[in-house]
């Protein structure tokens, strides 16, 4: 088995112990375990848990840039539906990590630093899209660029703990959970969308049903 | 010493040593160690880290109702800065709760429901400041119940996250970060609001600078 081919099993297997357990539960030999391979075979690869955890957070990253970087060539208000449901799978494949941000990003300064950077980029992604959104006239968006980011931050925090808070409140990410989500971005947005907003509402419902039967017929997904 | 005073003694070194090393890391030896007391005579009072962590979780959550239970009597946009400073010094004081908060809420379903009730209970009281502030005409909110409380919400979320956010980006607890996030609220807010955008910022400012440095001469804040 190749080197790649071992680090992705590794890394596949962490995040499924992650997720089921928490980060702190799991430890690199039982991953190994669960790999079926040797603790020395896993050490080899990653020196420690931190590293595994650093590996994973570059995946998702890889995984956000792969479907974020040509979002402001479709500045339609169902791409943005899209934008945000595919955010929300994203998070849900690697709760633990947003389970536990902040005590992760405390313990380890290269994972802070990373995920700063990272966050920046998307929110510069996204005023990039309202922008796109504003020149085909579906957004009127502040001149004022700190309101801007304010705005285009509001929805990222949000978004960013949807997941966590339908977990707080003991309940199941269905349609209707990650829609309601959505509905308190759009509550943000609302003011500064130019269409209907019953029409906006009816078409972020269709997106989202649309998204949500893909993914659920959609084994890799 | 009596069983109260013992109780608040090992809560407040259980606070202090949760937020400087994280819940995982503290065990209640370490706690009763910390107090001076016999590991038997801390768990005469507390039977686990669990059921200090849920005396913490209610501590907190009365010094929360010891300050927002008349709020809706005080409907001005110079009061509802206060709010959030407020908020974001106690959350500060229990940082170790919002830090670990989606994994803690996780491992214990009682917590999860207090968590869940005392939210609600928030957002209910936030919404009666919103249409007291209507009232006086400071304000103009959504016929539709869903549309406010979704506004509600996503400046709740806001808030909660923002002591966190600072955290994320290796940024202190300032003046200008605090202001900072509550811009981030207003920016929510601002197409409700009725007053000039400029004077809201204005007198936010005031308010924020003045309850800072009234925390800062205040050694029990």
């Amino acid at each position: 088995m190749g080197t790649r081919e071992t680090q992705n099993r590794i890394l596949d297997a962490a995040l499924l112990l992650f997720n089921a357990h928490g980060t702190a539960a799991v430890s690199t030999n039982r991953i190994a375990e669960h790999c079926g391979i040797s603790k020395g075979n896993l050490h080899y690869h990653f020196r420690n848990k931190q590293e595994i955890i650093q590996s994973l957070f570059r995946r998702m990253v890889a995984e956000m840039d792969a479907g974020w970087y040509r979002d402001h060539l479709v500045p339609t208000l169902e791409h943005m539906a899209e934008m945000h449901v595919r955010q929300l799978q994203l998070i849900l494949a690697y709760r633990f990590f947003y389970r536990e941000l902040a005590d992760l990003l405390r313990q380890d300064p290269l994972l802070r630093r990373r995920f700063a950077e990272n966050r920046d980029r998307r929110l510069r992604e996204i005023e990039r899209f309202f922008r796109s959104l504003a020149e085909h006239g579906l957004m009127r968006i502040p001149d004022d660029e700190h309101r801007l980011r304010s705005i285009v931050d509001a929805t990222w925090i949000i978004s960013d703990n949807w997941i966590n808070y339908l977990e707080f409140h003991d309940r199941e990410v269905t349609i209707d959970a990650i829609l309601e989500g959505y509905y308190e971005v759009l509550e943000v947005l609302r003011p500064y969308l130019c269409a209907d907003p019953q029409q906006i509402t009816q078409e972020s419902y269709r997106t989202i049903e649309r998204m949500a039967q893909r993914a659920s017929t959609d084994p890799d997904r």
